[in-house]
């Protein structure tokens, strides 16, 4: 068992809408059945340009400064007492998620529903709960996932965002031999799209408003594509016979792509929303006269050890996907990156 | 067999919105397979109020006259070739529902979904499928459903409206021992109250905006009722810890009461839309953020024999839902009255 | 808070197969969270004339003299420190079950599956659990599941039992609407009989070799009874068109019930097995070429506060079950009363 | 549309156990809606061998000469009246399923329980169903099913088995992310461990009794593999903590198989049963116990043109299970080859 020695990191913290500053901040002591690891990846989720860009979505708002970041991998650097399955220097990546394992939703299989969850990053809870970008974070020791040496970090860092596609999945049942229509095409978006072809899906079609992130999907082991700014009508094939989409995942969060969809969808057909967004002027008759299910979907949890999985094994290739690394010092430059979709699809941050 | 003597009836035929005339109309010569029946009883049901005060309802408009009606029960009065398992003076309830039989949805156990249906009193088709507000009708013999002597022909024209609530108990999934929440107390929420009860659902709650059908909604199996109206706060202690409703079935077509149900169900609650309606402006970081689920719920097939068996098993009472039985001659007063939900529940006419 | 005095109890004690004897056995202190419940009602269960008639069943065997029971139902007599949701005199159902709250099965809403499960009455582990059939007992409060004034404590004794086929409906997925059988008309199949019909079974066919149980099926809700001693063809009509039976509960533990069900069942059926016993000859082609489903099912965890709730809102009745209460002094008689099928379902000692 | 001049076609026809004849056959005229198919390749199955091994296995045994093969891949030689999808000279993979479309099964979504059920090279039915392994074959259009020009037909015959694999796999429920057991290597299991690993299994693991199909498991992508005859308790790390096997799909037929599969199982496990066999003589209380659920699965439906596309996409490679490929007049001994599981994985016949 190691103490550790470091007593504080730099960070980026977030203080106002675009106003993002490297800070150093104090590392709390070690507890019991916590590790320190040292960040080496950490990817810009579309959640943290929504801190960075508007302070927040929906009701959950930044109210008092927030380190950001939760797709996190990096080296083992100190254990604290009682840690035994972990050794400094070993390879993980670190999941963000921390529910309390006591609650009705914890104790029924649905953790991340828990109603104590601490997730990094996230000002859903006063005080806000610190994300990991930073040179060094502290975390339960369950939070740290080991990966092979044989695996980048910065693959490794993708483990949180495959993982809420992973759930998005399994929330949708069996898509085993289906037909999969996934509408938006940023990195949530080609993560389902990676993660339905793992998953065995027949036939993905993919829509976005943009071309790059469209090309990039077909990159990654999508069917077909469709731009639908430049061809609004593209998905109309496919509304014949009350529609040829068996599973729709919605990564946009745009209220136009689920109408888009309901449409392809055939009847008893499941729309999976993950996209987080505004309200969709949705219509009953529609839901009604065709049975179609829409389902929420929310984070993650046993599935960040199946993401870590299948990355190690090579059973999905996100590095395609990894558009730059920029070191922490110019984060404010790479949030820029990340929110041009013209340009980038994962963005990342290097420490240390 | 039997020749079939009659050659045209007497039926309640909608022209226009409140234009509802009661004509003599020839009867089709009886076809193989095909039996004619005496109607007795006919249920109003709150598509033909669409029909008859409005001319249809989203889409679905009247475009030349049709007979409306199609919760019906009576008795067979001829055969054509080829009938064998039924014999004239046998009671039945009426399946208005015709499915083809060979398309891909219909071969999939989806037959409510069949792409060629023929659903009695419906403006969906052209020429539109006339309906069975008649003293005598002619339909297949599979859709002629044997019931007791010992089972009033009242109660046996309940056996369309309780099959639509029995599908849409299937659509939940098993709602046994789960916490249910009803919104809207017409004929098709006191239904799903005693569809639920049923089921063995644990609790029933049930919300409406007046105090007569939650009264009823009580007498049928309700264990609690809330006038949202008179209170719209009502539901506020169940949106605790996240929502302790597992399962809604929303019975109203109000968009009001969708958003009303989403705080109070629990994290993956489901909740089944059966009420056709307009537009709900749905919050998207609402549904995602609890993993909600919204199924579509449309008829129903094998559920109307379901919903005889349980009729003329007795272990279903429809009785306290009959409000009143009218003459055919005096279809606009009962139309009128089915209107007014103050003072009605199910209004039937009566024929012959 | 009120400490406890009593630092005693009577209980029956089972020592070996056919030796048990009532004894006094010391209380142990009231621990944080703990209250005491002095005993009204303890049914004797088949797993208890299992121990009493030979020492166990399968590989679970009494190693050392243990209190039987787990069918009970009391008033609560004493609070530990910190127990606050119960009053003393407040009328309770005993949940048996205790499972560990922090292993992967109860983290995964399976708490019947727990890895260190203390479950009353069970010679499972060693040391053995030991059972209620005591005038005191001492249990975790979380165990303690109050019911209404208005319920009999005998029949809140009926909880448990209920609750393993709650837990055994569940486990069919939906039963609503469906043809039943049920093999086996002792308490569990009578029970199973009651659950089913909660849970809206649209038809159930009990067997059994007695015809003594299956006058009670009869009267507690099925529908048609067939003594298959007396004739072992009864079901043959069943088997037509490759079967006619949804869903079969098995409740003998009898290797020949399984193999009856076997045909009635429809393709892609589901047997549910509840019934405890030994091995069965099972034809893999018969499995495979209509693609039965066979599943267990074990005890239960949430199904038990549903019980109560069914049995306090009156949704179920299980007093005709209730053949004779004795008291605790008369246990052997008791026991000896319960194995015979031919004069008792269900036999209850009293305490106190 | 064309007239087909072959009037007669050479036939592999099983007189007897081991009395396998080339004859040659008249083609019967084809009817409205056929096709005639110049077979290219035809795979023999487990079910050939055992006809030609046994004359049959179960209740079903050869009564009459009769055609195998089954897994048949050629092309269009021939148009019946009012076929219009196909042309002259297509590749296509042939379904040799034909149920009838009608039954209730069939309106269920069940088509491979279909009460009259016509499958290729079946004895289960009198006549007998002849089945494909001829120069020319006459079927439904509807079962000729279009590969693409790029794929060989030695290939397309694979989608049968493949089919069959990826509905044992539907019956599973999903397996996306779970750790997978497949007892059993021969080409059934080597093909579940494709259709797993398709289907997003995390880890996947393989018994046999011999070494050589265990390598070609690890070929097609098995993680782990575990000779039992060398040592019988390879599985036993697995049994631990109540079992480390989320689904496992038995291949062989082999009740052993069957028992040593649900110690490793976890609770609420599932066993997919897809072999063929005898009996086993399973043990209740280990079902009960941890709440196994065991499954039959037979055949498929929708599952076959799934296989033709996943063939035709590349999604699956099923090209190192061809063994090796011998005229039909060589069949006596292409059979004796696939009978020896040490030498050969599938053996196709060639014909024309």
């Amino acid at each position: 068992m190691t103490v550790l020695e470091l007593d504080e990191t730099r960070a980026a913290v977030l203080h106002a809408p675009r106003d993002l500053r490297i800070e150093r901040r104090p590392l709390p002591a070690l507890g019991a059945g916590q590790v320190a690891v040292r960040i080496a990846a950490g990817g810009i989720c579309g959640s943290d340009l929504h801190y960075y860009l508007h302070g927040g979505f929906g009701a959950v708002r930044l109210k008092q400064p927030m380190v950001l970041g939760h797709e996190l991998a990096g080296t083992v650097a100190a254990l604290g007492p009682g840690v035994e399955n972990l050794a400094i220097g070993q390879k993980v990546a670190v999941n963000p998620s921390l529910p309390c394992g006591a609650c009705r939703f914890c104790l029924a299989g649905m953790p991340q529903q828990c109603l104590d969850m601490r997730f990094f990053g996230s000002a859903m809870r006063m005080p806000h709960v610190q994300g990991g970008f930073a040179d060094t974070i502290v975390c339960a020791a369950a939070q740290a996932v080991p990966i092979p040496d044989s695996v980048s970090l910065e693959q490794a860092a993708f483990a949180e965002p495959l993982a809420v596609c992973l759930h998005a999945v399994t929330r949708a049942g069996s898509i085993f031999g289906r037909r999969v229509l996934i509408t938006g095409s940023g990195p949530i978006g080609l993560l389902l799209v990676i993660a339905a072809r793992r998953a065995g899906a027949s036939e993905i079609l993919v829509t976005d408003i943009r071309d790059a992130p469209l090309r990039k999907a077909l990159e990654v082991g999508a069917d077909q594509v469709f731009n639908l700014a430049a061809d609004p009508d593209a998905l109309v094939p496919y509304a014949a016979a009350k529609g040829q989409i068996d599973v729709a995942f919605e990564a946009s969060g745009s209220g136009a792509a689920i109408l888009a969809a309901l449409p392809v969808l055939r009847p008893q057909g499941v729309l999976v929303q993950v996209g987080q967004g505004g309200d969709v002027n949705l219509p009953i008759s529609g839901l009604v006269g065709k049975e179609i299910e829409l389902r929420g979907s929310f984070r993650f949890h046993p599935e960040f050890e199946t993401a870590v999985r299948f990355i190690a094994e090579g059973l999905v290739d996100v590095k395609p996907l990894l558009s730059a690394v920029l070191p922490l010092e110019r984060a404010v430059e790479a949030f820029d990156l990340a929110a041009d979709k013209d340009r980038s699809v994962k963005v990342q941050l290097s420490f240390g």
